[in-house]
């Protein structure tokens, strides 16, 4: 299909278009280089000492012994480091008092790894072990082991209402109450946490794998006392992001603190167990879940109530409900989250956040509430579902004060459900089927913020007529190296072979707030559509005496800036530029126009056929369709990737995934790939994964894009759920769905 | 006395104090980085096979015993390079037909120095030596040796005049004609050039000892047939500059081309020799001047032709002249120069480029005819000088279209004249004093563009308030990166530690030519005044409503802004910025206005004490007072060193620093410091030294400062020339004024 261009009546030439990752061949050679892969003269290797309890307070620690090693040359402890909070998670940077089984309690700097692991270990640390608790609900008590002075709950409850909830449970026509639960899960990349930090007076370089430089210089200069001009954060290429690296966690700072003691560069190089326990976990959440309906296959009441286990400490984030007050019109709602800190390693942004927890309660409940009433489940989801047009609420509350634009979750689940082809599961859950295989089709929807709020980026075009942009967050993977250049070839009307990307680098540009929640397609992607604006408006003005006509009516296409409408009325680029005689500098920023707030959604539906081994309790997803209404794709082939990696870390999610917790000792007993259980290439073939790519151009920028790097992770708990219900007649509402907890159900039914 | 700021009515607060250089604790420590301070892993050594023929054929070369050498990973040939000139050097960067003594031939880069250099020794080189010629006048002969097919002389004559020299000449009641000359001087710094080149797929990234980062990516650019934005040039710090590192040369292309083919990173450092030989030189100029006045005192025809010799290549640059045409009001004037190829190293900028020698000639004979007539030669000058108001040639060229403005050389003259003590001079040249030690003082005047011309800059204000200012010019030692951050500092009212400067990387920055003629001043200076007054309408315009005031009665100060003149009415520039929640970016950039050009200039009046022993031929520089007008100084101490440096500078000219050449080898014999003779400490004791600053507020941007740079090595020759007259009635004419001339002299005039 012929999107509109910028230029009215033209085709897009560069956007939409499958133009391969600018940077793949260094990515896929090994040329590109990693945080892990710096080196600096002079560097030193930090390792970091963790606490053997889950809680416990530091009544002495001695370091003499390992500061005499020779080689030797930083060591900090919990009486080093400032006593400001790191981000918002109510700790330091190494405390007093510990809180989960793993945390930090001193790094060394030395100068190989040998020399700081023989000191590490001559470090006599006394603890005085305190009780923990590892479940939120009992966290809650008043009797549990209180981690904070003002108790275990991480600030108020959230709570989102609409209408009245208990006269929507009452006035329903049938009312089904359902419990679920979601596990700690893991949310790191391939790549673990690397950090290399140097000092030159008091001027600060980090190289950090984060998805948010621009955090990080705020975090650091706060916590150094600096201004912010003081402070550099890098980030090349980073190996995975989901969340992990868009917050700052301790060990920049700790790098940070140990090179300016050392005064030499210091680089922290996390293992994976490190990265696993001290970054960030996706949060276990619990969902007390109460759906009321209408005879007539209405939604008329929704009340769920959550508690997560944010862990140790925690990153402050938005919360539950979104799912809930977004996806359906349903006149009663209410949300209500608790979130509770245990001694387990702390929380933060994973991707989707807590949107996949919610999405499997959510469209679980509502499963199960169409099977209750006999309804097709997908005819029920398409009677309720929000539309274009429908009422929404703003920034996720329940207040509706807006209506949804641009919104195609119909053409989502119509094209989803052709692909998987919806008619052919089972009437009747479970079926007639015989033998120990069976199969069943299963979906969830799911929808999410486009994205944006906030952005900036600069652009330069050279007198040669080639480019560069300019900002700040990272490319985590999901290819933004490559769509924002697209932007700029596309709006200066030449070959993405002339516009280099410059990103993750603090320095030059402006501040962003990272590659999270969906946000560099339309936060850094209008910011780069103004910059190029900007700088079209400079090229025009130069033009304009060469065409004979006023700076507005000229346009740039083909490398040509010509009379709009008239290309027979054109001069090359590089003329003008020439004439310009100097380098055009534009500049965007993004900042969310709050009336317009959420009135763009991005919306999903996935569809599963699973196979279970009913001998073996094993699962096989045999197909996954998920279809995503996108807006305007910017590059369809990123747009694809985006949606079958996010579904695999979603069927990750289902299938078992999981960070497991001794209950005896509060240790993690999943700390490695062979006990973590992601997915392999035997587990999910990537192949299963269907993309359905539902193009419809939204209204905002840039070109009508939406982002949509979260959403796909959402459903797949949710989707293979309801699919096991229809292959087997088992509903499990715990997940992941292992192989023992699926052999449990079958015995249970039997 | 009290500047006036930018706000009326209000002093000055940053710019014009003495605020130390901001990198003054790198540089003295050993902290700062220069390019030959830089590693990166796997990096190669480079080096450089060269000519021992001034002039040749390279009939064979065979590089396969030096390819086989272990560790050897590149070599390059003439067959190797891209057939494009090098700048406007008129060859390659590896040519065919060497042209000087010392002129590359071959480039290898190896693992380390040791293999290089031996790879090197088995490279084998067949020549087909030709005869050379070295000197400028023998060279225009048809009969010599032609270095090029359309012979030796580089372009046409340079011709600049103003009403009829020859009426002019027959008009004057005096007319006399003297030959003046200088020799091929050396233009290099402390620090020899080094490059670093490493390439990602086609991107290339350079760092280089350079003036002209900008300049050097546009060379790369089409050297590589790369578009702009793949070439990267950075400076760090810098050794020096002086010109020499204002020009590319063969180095950086030879260190780019040795990496791409080695698929490894390479760094060539040069030796002094190599510096001093395969780097530029100051052009050698003879001058054959002939000047009329009329009785009246008036100067009435000048008429200089200058034969300078360009050496075997050059670098092509604003010609002779503008001494003749700017320092005095003169009806009749014709200047002449021819630039000729000669077989010695080829030549390019060197401070002041061909100024000091025109002064020496100028000057000189400004004095010859004073004498001649018996006037004093200071009130010769003050009745012939050009003043503010008098008509100006705008670009250097005969025709005087204009009216100069804010020119304070009569200041210059009366301060520096008080300040050496004028009439201590001896009445008669000579004087009658006994013993062989006899003092004398003489004088001269120069000026020159106060720079600018082009310009640009980046200024970016983050969150809370601290600045960067981004340009792509080198702080060559001038003090740019304290300078350009005091602009910036006194136009957004904050402190200075609250500014951080990015120089010398064209990654962000917009394109400059370079540190070089008097440029960043009031070019990038000129530019980052525009950048920060961007930045501030973006911030008033948020700071408009939070005071109730329009954005247009709004002013910067003390970390404040405030409705102007109204301090009460102020609020803290950090809560505006949160208001503005996003990175403030500014740009600016400087385009010269054809109309003024030329119309501001920066004069200056040396003035030199000298005493010779008429026993050894020895001079001693007793003291030497520099006043200049320098417009508004940015910083009073930086303005200080430059004229102090320069002054020094232009002494070493006189006393004895120089290039010798071997008429019969064609070889350099002086290509080290013992040779070459550059002052130390115990030949001019800085000390002797006596800046006069002359303050005078121009009217140009930023804050009416002028850049002077160049102009402080302009008099030195001159003056000496003139004090050595007046202490012994000697006139020289040749540079420099070593005893063996000076006893010489002496031994004639008995």
């Amino acid at each position: 299909m012929a999107q509109q261009s910028n230029i009215v009546g033209e085709p897009l030439k560069v956007v939409g278009t499958r133009a391969p990752n600018l940077d793949a061949v260094e990515r896929v050679t090994g040329q590109a280089k990693y945080t892990g892969d710096l080196e600096l003269p002079g560097m030193l290797v930090a390792r970091v000492l963790r606490s053997p309890h889950p809680h416990a307070r530091i009544v002495r620690i001695d370091t003499t012994r390992a500061e005499a090693v020779q080689g030797v040359k930083a060591i900090v402890t919990h009486r080093d480091v400032p006593k400001l909070p790191v981000w918002a998670h109510r700790g330091y940077v190494l405390n007093e008092r510990v809180r989960f089984k793993g945390e930090a309690v001193a790094g060394i700097a030395a100068v190989d790894a040998e020399t700081a692991d023989e000191a590490l270990r001559l470090i006599t640390v006394e603890y005085e072990v305190l009780p923990f608790v590892l479940d939120p609900e009992e966290a809650m008590q008043p009797t549990a082991p209180q981690l904070f002075p003002d108790g275990n709950l991480a600030g108020q409850p959230r709570v989102l209402t609409r209408g009245d909830i208990e006269r929507g449970l009452a006035e329903s026509d049938r009312v089904i109450e359902r419990t679920y639960h979601c596990p700690t899960g893991w949310s790191g990349g391939m790549e673990p946490r690397a950090n290399l930090a140097t000092w030159e007076g008091d001027y600060l370089t980090l190289w950090a794998s984060t998805q948010s430089p621009g955090r990080i210089v705020n975090a650091l200069a706060a916590l150094f006392d600096l201004p912010e001009h003081k402070v550099r954060v890098i980030a090349t290429y980073i190996g995975g992001g989901f969340g992990t690296k868009s917050a700052n966690h301790i060990d920049e700072a700790l790098t940070a603190l140990l090179a300016r003691r050392a005064r030499r560069p210091v680089k922290l190089q996390y293992s994976r167990e490190e990265e696993i326990l001290d970054s960030n976990t996706r949060y276990e959440t619990k969902m007390y879940a109460r759906v009321g309906v209408k005879q007539d296959m209405t939604l008329h009441a929704l009340d769920v109530r959550y508690i997560s286990n944010q862990g140790a400490y925690h990153i402050r984030l938005g919360g539950l409900g979104t799912q809930s007050t977004h996806l359906y019109n349903v006149p009663h709602l209410k949300t209500e989250q608790y979130r509770v800190h245990t001694n387990i390693p702390n929380t933060g942004p994973t991707r989707g956040v807590g949107d996949p927890q919610e999405t499997f309660g959510v469209e679980s409940v509502m499963d199960e509430v169409a099977h209750e009433m006999g309804w097709d489940p997908m005819a029920f989801r398409l009677k309720n579902i929000k539309r274009t047009g429908d009422p929404v609420a703003r920034g996720g509350a329940g207040r509706e004060d807006g209506r949804l634009a641009s919104h195609a979750m119909d053409r989502c689940i119509e094209d989803g459900a052709r692909r998987i082809g919806w008619e052919r599961r089972n009437p009747a859950p479970g079926g007639t089927q015989a033998g120990p295989l069976v199969r069943g089709i299963g979906m969830a929807l799911t929808e999410r913020s486009t994205g944006g709020a906030q952005g900036a980026a600069i652009v330069k075009v050279n007198r040669d007529g080639s480019a560069v942009v300019f900002w700040s967050s990272t490319d985590i993977g999901q290819g933004s190296r490559t769509t924002m250049p697209m932007v700029v070839a596309e709006i200066l009307g030449i070959p993405l072979t002339m516009v280099r990307a410059v990103s993750g680098d603090t320095e030059m540009a402006p501040y962003e707030p990272g590659s999270i929640g969906n946000r560099t397609t339309r936060g850094t992607g209008t910011a780069v559509d103004q910059a190029c604006r900007d700088c079209l408006r400079q090229i025009f003005q130069t033009a304009a005496p060469m065409l004979e006509a006023p700076a507005d009516a000229l346009e740039a296409r083909d490398g040509m800036i010509r009379v709009t409408g008239q290309p027979e009325r054109s001069v090359p680029l590089r003329d003008v530029l020439q004439r310009h005689d100097r380098t055009v500098v534009g500049e965007g920023a993004m900042v969310q126009d709050q009336t317009k707030l959420d009135v763009e959604r991005g919306p999903a539906a996935h569809f599963v056929e699973v196979e279970v081994d009913r001998e073996t309790g094993k699962i096989r997803i045999l197909r996954y369709v998920a279809a995503h209404d996108v807006g305007q794709p910017l590059n369809l082939t990123i747009v694809e990737n985006q949606i079958e990696g996010g579904s695999i870390q979603g069927l990750a999610l289902a299938l078992g995934e999981q960070l497991h917790f001794d209950q005896r000792t509060g240790g993690c007993l999943s700390p490695n790939f062979l006990d973590l259980k992601p997915p392999t290439m035997l587990d999910v073939d990537p192949r299963v994964v269907e993309a359905v790519v539902v193009e419809n151009k939204g209204e905002d920028k840039p070109f009508g894009a939406k982002g949509m790097g979260e959403n796909p992770c959402h459903p797949g708990m949710a989707a293979v759920a309801n699919a096991l219900f229809n292959a087997t007649g088992l509903r499990l509402r715990e997940v992941p769905f292992s192989r023992a907890s699926i052999l449990e159900a079958l015995s249970r039914s039997v």
